[in-house]
Parts: structure tokens; sequence; C-alpha cells
């Protein structure tokens, strides 16, 4: 196999894309291969429109009338629904609203108490930090342990310690490396043992076939301005699975989380199902902004969007193979074991980022050695593809990466 | 003095008004009154172009690097020092982010852990709804005492039951009846007893000269889509008293609030000042917003905000007294004991409401009897006051508000 094989490979599997026309949904600069929808998802075209209409007619013209005649009260719970498609998750079990790290705190607390008398909660070392920032700043106000393992380890060590563990909190897909996680088998090893499952999907909503019902997890949150495109800092997601949305009991108890919230009562009683998710006043702008910019996954499945980014993310590894035989990758190359995304391990991983920017190829530095390229199915072509890695190969070949222009700084998940 | 007299002193006032050009930076639809200001600020017209401007050159062209190049990393402190100037709070002291119900979530824990061993947490029953049940989750969480007495109670309560009490938390307005409560002599009290003071600004900050700094308050929370015209559901803010920083250990320890949040570490460490109070990613096409609906406030000091909020109250005031002797009015007359809302009692309260609103007028109905009239000063004229109270004797004389059409249904503050 060489390039021109490739490039053919490539051109017959753009056009023949499921999601070829999804393109057009999205505004993205010319010439830019933008490979990091892991981290900022691009700007859908019905956002503009939708951000537009939120400033001048309904905050500008309607006002406070808008709460009810524009769906502003309902927006939690109706986008909720809709990202609740995109995750596998029938209706009726998610809001949107608060930042990931705040959904995390209210499930991590609820989780404990759906398992009271249970004292250590398990998740991995490798999530992304605020996950288990969180998780310890729980652990220190609920009374709890916290005990860090691989998920691939997690099966086995629930079988010989899992009795005093109340929920395992794992990611959906390793940030870092890209690697996928066993779901099914990590939520069911969790339950055998009568703890909850809760999952992080910041890196797999939009891009998995999730499957959130069919595998019965119990509790999972995420963003949604990765693959879901919702835009900067849009809401993120809360999911309660139905059987234990009455016991939910989560400690920002917010106005709007409550069964009467225009009674104005003194005392809280919280909302009948996962309403009583929603805490305070949600930032309107940002999650309308965000409910029209999820209208660029109508009509596509998960599975579709799973089949395109494998298909994506399979010619990025085969033609690193041929162009670029001696990079160390760390994801997995089984389909089953990857994300949406593709992790290369080099000790110049942040120069690399750098000048593959400067040859317009957008991806992601992850400390401490890692570059991040994301594949975002709606809009990323197989010939990004291919051009990403010309890029990485002339990058490479005039050692561009060593260059002192590209030098450090702080970058953004 | 009669109707005549009333707006010849209205003239002379609008005329007269330090702010009287500061109408034309808001978008009001013609010929409509709005008094809901404390419920939801008008549109800046300069959030407008900003709004637009995140969407299509930062988020659409810039894509990720505008977390450094579009200041999005930075724009909590940023737009929070905005803020401060607004509550007389000196750079560096206060964050925008999360809701208000987040962000006295994360000040109620704060404020117990930095006064151990004491048990008991005092607030008003009048507070808005949320302020008591976020209180009471953390009472649950923390091991805590809630005693709630009204704010007028409390100096001398503290006297005889202080040495317990860990922190005292009051609202600066009375959301129903409009009543300002005495920020610097509560403040006085909660510390000679050797508690905390936490003052939550929702109704106060933009109205009324606060002065956080010059009063020693230790902590305060408020929203900014009310006087300060953020946008529906803008991001609250959070100041912590300079000399309280270092002890600032709050539960919600999200990723941005890591003192190196880039590096990735997987044990958390505070940032150094009010950045530990940040949690997550937050919204930013809503946070940039408010930043710049904030520059309506350009050039405009508390002072001169809270004078011309006395002088359109007051107005409102009399003419009440001249032209709805028979009305029950719930706001202290006192200037001093006053925020920027009248309230009115009344048992037709909600149709009053609505029967305004049919007129052109729009003021907000809160349980279980209370019309509540907003007056913004920035966009507020006195002949808007006029207009509002001979739109409401029309109103009364013409049975309006008991006309089915103004049935009941739910509204938001």
């Amino acid at each position: 196999m060489d390039l021109d094989d490739l490039r053919a490979r490539a051109d017959a599997a753009d056009a023949a894309s499921p999601l070829r026309a999804c393109r057009d949904r999205f505004d993205l600069p010319a010439d830019l291969i933008y490979l990091d929808g892991n981290s900022l998802g691009a700007l859908p075209v019905a956002a503009r429109a939708a951000a537009a209409d939120v400033i001048d007619r309904q905050w500008g013209h309607d006002l406070i009338a808008s709460w009810n005649d524009n769906g502003w009260w309902d927006a939690p719970r109706r986008i909720g629904d809709a990202v609740g498609r995109l995750v596998g998750a029938a209706p009726g079990q998610v809001v949107v609203t608060d930042s990931t790290s705040v959904n995390l705190f209210k499930a991590y607390v609820a989780a404990a108490r759906l398992r009271p008398g249970r004292t250590v909660v398990l998740t991995d070392p490798g999530s992304f930090p605020t996950d288990l920032y969180v998780l310890e700043a729980v652990a220190r106000l609920c009374g709890l342990e916290v005990v860090r393992r691989s998920p691939a380890e997690v099966p086995a060590w629930l079988d010989h310690h899992g009795a005093d563990v109340a929920f395992v909190a794992v990611s959906s897909v390793d940030y870092r490396t890209g690697e996928r996680w066993d779901l099914p088998a990590v939520t069911r090893a969790a339950q055998r043992r009568g703890a909850l499952a809760l999952w992080d999907l910041c890196h797999g909503a939009g891009v998995l076939d999730v499957d959130l019902d069919d595998h019965g997890v119990d509790l999972a949150v995420g963003c949604t301005y990765k693959y879901l495109n919702g835009g900067p800092g849009s809401p993120a997601f809360l999911y309660v699975a139905d059987r234990h949305q009455e016991a939910f009991d989560q400690p920002l108890s917010g106005w709007q989380g409550h069964a009467e919230p225009f009674a104005m009562s003194s005392r809280y009683r919280p909302a009948a199902g996962v309403d009583r998710a929603r805490v305070g006043t949600p930032p309107v702008l940002s999650l309308l902004t965000l409910e029209a910019a999820l209208t660029a996954y109508d009509g596509v499945d998960p599975a579709t969007a799973r089949a395109v980014s494998l298909s994506l993310t399979g010619l990025f590894l085969d033609a690193l193979a041929v162009c670029c035989p001696g990079l160390e990758v760390a994801t997995p190359h089984a389909p089953a074991r990857r994300g949406s995304q593709v992790s290369i391990r080099h000790p110049e991983a942040f120069g690399i980022v750098q000048a593959l920017i400067a040859r317009g190829v957008v991806g992601d530095f992850r400390e401490p050695d890692i570059v991040c390229l994301g594949f975002a199915p709606l809009y990323t072509s197989h010939r990004d593809v291919l051009g990403a890695v010309e890029a990485l190969v002339a990058v490479l070949a005039g050692d561009e990466h060593t260059d002192p222009a590209h030098r450090r700084r702080a970058t953004v998940t």
C-alpha cells in the first residue's frame, strides 16, 4: 500500500460516506484541517441564527415572557432529550445544565447516597483531572475512600474487593491515549457486586454508540462542546437512569430542581424525575445555541457516526503505518478499543502540534508527550485525514517541530 | 400635589439625570415600560455585536486558539473585576462563573470550613428560596444547624447566641418586599461574634452602593442577569475578600480552579487567589456577552446608580400616595431601607401584573400576593414611572385585574 492507494481509498470512502452531506452543516475556515473537535467542536451553521434570535427577539423583545413563551424554562429537559438520543437514553433521563465538573459532583454524591454503608469508590487514575479532583472532594465530604485502578483491571479487582464499593466512575474514552474502555463489561462487573456504574462521556458523546439504556448504566455525565459542537463551554449533561430517579438525592438543591419552583416554598422538595438534577438558572444563550447546534446531528444515528469515526481513525492509523512507521501510536489499533481520536507519543509532542498548526492542521497537545488528533465524523473527511498525515510527514522530515518558534504555551482541552 | 405636579417633577428629574444618556445603551421595545429589570435586565446594544463576534470570529474562525488569543481563559477573573467595580470590590476578589445557587454552595461550605467547630448558621427566612435550599443541603453535608431569623433581629440575636455561629447569610434586598437590609450593621454584628458575613447581592448589584470592601464583608454572591443586564442566565459572581482567599476551601474542586490547570496533575492543588473558586469550563458565549453588557455601566459609579434608583422609586411611592392612596405598599418608604423595587401587596396581585402587562407595563408577580416593580436606573425614566402609575390606576379603576383572561400561570424571577 502506498500514498496513491490511500488517496484512492480516501476518495472512495468520502464518496460513499453516509455523512457526506453533514459537512455543509458547519462553518469551517477554508483550507483548515480541524482535528480538535475532541476539545472544541466546530461551529454549526444553525448556531449562528439561533443565538441571534435568542438575543434580538427572545431577550431583546419578549424579555421576561420568554421563560414561558420561548421555552426557556423547559430547555434543560428538552435539550437533555436531544442529547439523550445520541447516547442511547430514552426521553426523561437527561438534563443539560451546569458544567461537567458540577454535574460530576452531583452524580458522585447522589451515587454514594444510593449505596449507603459502602465506603469505597473506584476510579481510573488516568481520568481527566477534574473527575479525580471532584471525586476526592466528594470523598472528603462523604467519608469515602477513593481507590484508583485502570478500567482494564476493574472487573477483576471488583471480584476480590467489591463488597464495599459504592460506585465505579470511569470515562468512556481515555482523554490522552484515546483508548475506549469496555462500558458494558465494567458496568456489569460493578453491578454484579451491588455497586453503581457512573460514566463520563465527554470524549464519547456524538462519536460512540454509547447505548446507556441498553447497557443498564446507572449514571452518566458529559460535556456538549466537544463532538456535540455546542460552542465554548456550552452546558454539560447529566443522565440518571429512570430506576434511580426517585432516590436520586443530590446536594446542589437549587430552586430550579424544586417540585414546585414557583411556589417559592421555604423548604426544598425535589422535582419528580430528572428535573431534580437542575440547580440554578442555566446560561440560556449558551443553552439554546447548543440546541440549534445539535440539529447538525439530525438524521444521524450514533451507530452511523461511530462507523464513520472508525473509518476515519482506521485510515489515519493505516496511513501512519505506511508514511511514518517509526512513530509510537498510543491508541489501540483494534477498532473496539479506540474512541474517535488517535494519539501519538513523542518527546517533541508540543512542537509537533505547533508545527502542524502552522501548516493548517489543528490538533491538541496533552501532557506530557501526546499529540492528540480528534476525528469528528460530521465534518472531517477522509481527505482531511490524509492531509494531516502528509503535514505530519513534512513536519518530521523538515524538523519543523524543533523550531524555537513553536515554543511552549498553555493549551486547553 | 397632583398628577401635573408629578409630571413636572418627572420631566425635571429626567432632564437633570446624570444617567439620561445611558438609556441609548439599551434596545427596548417601543412603547414598553419595562419594570422587570430585577428579574431579567434589558438588552444592552453592545451585547449583540459581542455575541456575534464570539460566534463568528472567535468560535467559528479562531476555534480552540481562542482560549488564549481571545481571552477566554482569563474571562472569569477579568469580568469578575468589572463586576467588582460595581459592588465596591478591588480587583482580584471576584470571579464570574456558574449559577448563583452553585456559588452559594461553594461559599457556604467554604465559610463553614473557615470557622471550624462552630455549628450554627444564621439566615433570613425570607431569603430567596434557592439560598435556603442550598444552605439546608450544606448544613446536612457539614453537620450544621440552620437558624432562621429576620436580618432586623440578627444583631440582637447574635449578642445572645452568637458564639456558635459560623456565618450569617443574608440578602442585600428582600426579593419580595424590596426592603434593603443593613449590610454594615449585620456584617459588624456577625464579625463581633467571630462569625463571617456572607451577602447575596442578586437584587443589589448594579443599583445599590454595596461597598463590599469598605464594609469588610467576608463573602458575597450574586447574579448578573438582573440589574447587570448580562442576558438570561448569564453566569453569577462570587466575591472572596482578599484576607480569606488563602484559606478558602470550596468543595467543587474542578480543574479550572487548579494552581496549574494545564499540568494535568492527578492531585488537586487550589490556585492562588480567587481563581480557586472556579470549577469547570464556563459558558463562554454567555460569559462574553455579559462582559459586553457590563459596558452599559461605563462611567457610571454605584453611588450615582443608587441616587437615580432612589429618585425613581421615590417618585413612584409619592405618585402612588397621590393616585392610589388605598394600596398597601410592602416596601419601606425610608430611602435607606429600600432597594430598587417597589412592591405592592394585593389579594389580586397576579391579575394586576397580567393586566399591567396587557397595558405595556411589565412587572413581576411574587407569591403569594406581591406586585413587584423594579426600577433599573440605566434605562428607566421618571416618565416611565408615572406611566406605570397611570396604568395601575386604569387597571384598578376598570377592574381589569379580575378579568378571567389574566389567569394564573408560572412566572420566573
